[in-house]
C-alpha cells in the first residue's frame, strides 16, 4: 500500500460508483483508492510514509506472527462485518500465543463492481475496530479481480505481537489434571451469520460475539503467566479446537456439557436447525488450559473482564494416549466429541 | 494453520480430486489438507508446532512487515506460477526496505472445484522458492469459497524482515543530483503473462523475471549502506514506481530511455501490442537511488550479482516542485512519464 500525494487526491474523492479493474492497476486509480479509503481511515504515520512495507522497532521479547483470510458471507451481519471480523480474528490469533498484538497488515481482494460505498463502510469499521483495540493497520495491498471471479471483498489480515517475558503458551502444553476454562457462551457468531444468511428471525436478534480478546488475554497472562494453552474456537467450533489441542498435547479432554455457557436463543436455534453448538464458530471466545492450582485465580480474572463475565470451568485434561475429547452430557451420559467431519456452515469467517 | 496428528493423516493422502467446501470447514478435511500439503511441503519446526501463529526471537534491529495479495491469471506462466510469485513478491517488498527477510506467512483462498493436483503443484513451487530464498513459511490459513465466487486460488503472503544497522531506505529520501539505477531489463513479467494469456507465440518464449531480490539487496546495502531508495517496479511498471518516489521525495526524476535495459523480444512484443514497456509489470527488478558519489560502486556491486548483470544507470533526480517524471527519448526528445491512468494488464500479479 503506497500513499500518494494530494496532487491527485486533493479535494473530494468520489466514493460513489463501484470497484473497477483500474483500481487494481497499480496506477493512478489504485493510488487514489488507497489514499481516499485506506490511508484516510486507517490513518497512522507508518501507513502515511507510503512505502510498500512498514518499519518498526520491536519491543524486547519473542515475537509472533499470524495470518487469516476472511471470506465471510454475508459481509455485513448482526454484530459486525468482514472488516471488524478481519481485525478481531487476527488480533485474537496473535493473542492466543499470550502475546500483545502490535501491528496489522491488510490485503484486500476486491471484485469488479463491488460498491465503493460498501467498501468504505467496511474500511471505516476496520479502522474503528483497530483503533479501539489499539492495534494500527500499518501496511496493506489492494487487488481487483473481474466480476464473477471473486465475491465482493476478501480481506487477509496478518498480525505481529510480542510475548511477555515468562509466558510460553502453546497447544502442546496441556497436562493430565489441567483445567479447561471458557470465557463465555458458544455459538453466537455462527448462528448470527446463519440467521442473516437464511433470513431467519428469532425472538431476539442473535448477535455475533466478534471481539478483540487481547485485553482479556493480557489480564490473564499477567495473573497467571504459566497458562499452558490459549486457543480461540472459531471455524469448526469448540469441538475442533479441543481436538486440535488434545492431539498436540497427547492428552484426553473431558467436557461437562452442563458447564458450557450458551445463550437460550442460540440453543433454541441450534435445536431448530439440527446443528450441534460444539461445532459452531465463535469470534470472541477463547479456551484457556491451566494447572489446577491456577484455575480459580484465572477464572476470577476472566470474570472481572467485560469479555469474560460468563467465564466457566468446562472440563479437564486426562491421561489418554488416544487423545480423545469426551463429554459428560447434560443427561449424565458420555459421548465422544469428534472432529467436525463435514461442512457445517461454509464461509463463516 | 494448525497441524494435526497422524491419527487422521497417516498413510497416503488422496490428492486427486478437487477442493471441496469441506476443506474450508476448520474440521477434519481442513486438517488433512493442511497436513498433506502445507505442513508437508513447507516443512519447518515453527509450522509443525501446529499453533495458529508462529513465534520467533527477532534479531536486533528495526523490523519491517509487508503484505501482498496475489491473483495472477493464468496461475501457471513461463518462468513461474502464483506460488513462486507470492513468495518472491513479498520477499521483495520486505527487501525494498533494505531488510533481510526472516519469515513468511501464506493465506490461501481456494475455489471449490480447484484441482488438488494443481494446488499441490503450486505449494511445491512455493516451498522450493521459499527454501531457495532461505525464508521459511511459518504460519498460514486456508479458506474455501463456492464455485464462481473465486478463481482457483488466491494467495496472500506477508513477510517480516530485519533492517541492518545503519540502513535507512525510504521512498522519500531521493535528493536532486541522486542517481537512479535499475538491475536489468524491464517488461519481462508482464509480457510473459500476456503471451500466455492470449496464447501469443514469439520467436523465443518470453519468461517472467520473477525472482527473490533479497540477496542482491543484501550485497547492495553492505556496499552502500546509505542507499536512499529501493523500490520494485511491479504492477504499474517503472513509470508508476518512479512517480511514487518522485511524489514521496518531492523531486523530479529524469530518465534516459536509451539506458533502460530491455530485451529485444519484449520490445518487439510491446510494439506489436501497442503497450508502453514503462508501464509493464516486473517481478525481479528493482530501482535504487543513491548519492552520485556512491553510484559507480553500487552499480559494480549490482553487476557482480546474478540478478544484476545488466544493471544500468537510467537517470537522475532533479529539483522539481511538481515532482514530474520525464524522459529523454531515444530520439532525443523529452516526454512526461505520467502515472498509469488506465488499466494496462489486469491481474498481472
Amino acid at each position: 500500500m503506497t500513499a500518494h500525494d494530494a496532487r491527485f487526491v486533493g479535494g473530494a474523492i468520489p466514493l460513489s460508483g463501484s470497484v473497477d479493474m483500474m483500481h487494481g492497476s497499480g496506477g493512478r486509480a489504485t493510488a487514489e483508492l488507497v489514499q481516499a479509503l485506506f490511508v484516510r481511515h486507517f490513518d497512522n504515520p507508518m501507513l502515511r510514509a507510503g512505502n510498500d512495507q512498514a518499519a518498526f522497532q520491536p519491543p524486547a521479547g519473542r515475537l509472533v506472527i499470524s495470518t487469516d483470510g476472511h471470506v465471510v458471507s454475508p459481509i455485513f451481519f448482526p454484530g459486525g462485518d468482514i472488516g471488524s471480523l478481519a481485525v478481531h480474528g487476527t488480533i485474537n490469533d496473535v493473542a492466543m500465543a499470550g502475546a500483545r498484538p502490535l501491528y496489522l497488515s491488510a490485503a484486500f481482494i476486491l471484485e469488479q463492481g463491488f460498491p465503493l460505498a460498501d467498501l468504505e463502510r467496511i474500511v471505516v469499521s476496520m479502522a474503528a475496530a483497530s483503533r479501539l483495540a489499539g492495534v494500527p493497520i500499518v501496511t496493506g495491498d489492494t487487488k481487483v479481480v473481474e466480476r464473477g471471479k471473486g465475491d465482493g471483498v476478501f480481506i487477509t489480515t496478518t498480525g505481529v505481537g510480542v510475548v511477555p517475558e515468562g509466558v510460553d503458551v502453546s497447544g502442546d502444553k496441556a497436562r493430565p489434571g489441567d483445567v479447561i476454562l471458557l470465557n463465555g457462551s458458544i455459538g453466537d457468531h455462527g448462528i448470527a451469520i446463519l440467521s442473516k444468511r437464511e433470513n431467519l428471525a428469532f425472538e431476539t436478534e442473535i448477535v455475533s460475539d466478534s471481539a478483540a480478546l487481547h485485553g482479556l488475554v493480557a489480564d490473564m497472562v499477567a495473573a497467571v503467566p504459566g497458562i499452558r494453552v490459549l486457543r480461540d474456537p472459531t471455524r469448526g467450533g469448540l469441538a475442533s479446537t479441543l481436538n486440535e489441542v488434545a492431539q498436540q498435547s497427547r492428552v484426553g479432554l473431558r467436557l461437562d456439557e452442563a458447564a458450557i455457557p450458551m445463550k437460550a436463543d442460540v440453543r433454541a436455534a441450534c435445536e431448530l436447525l439440527g446443528l450441534d453448538p460444539l461445532y459452531i464458530a465463535n469470534e470472541g471466545k477463547l479456551i484457556a488450559i491451566c494447572a489446577p492450582a491456577d484455575a480459580d485465580r484465572l477464572l476470577a480474572v476472566m470474570r472481572a473482564h467485560p469479555l469474560g463475565q460468563e467465564a466457566a470451568k468446562i472440563g479437564e485434561a486426562v491421561a489418554d494416549d488416544l487423545a480423545f475429547v469426551q463429554m459428560r452430557t447434560a443427561f449424565g451420559g458420555e459421548r465422544i466429541v469428534d472432529w467436525l467431519a463435514g461442512e457445517q456452515l461454509p464461509r463463516i469467517c
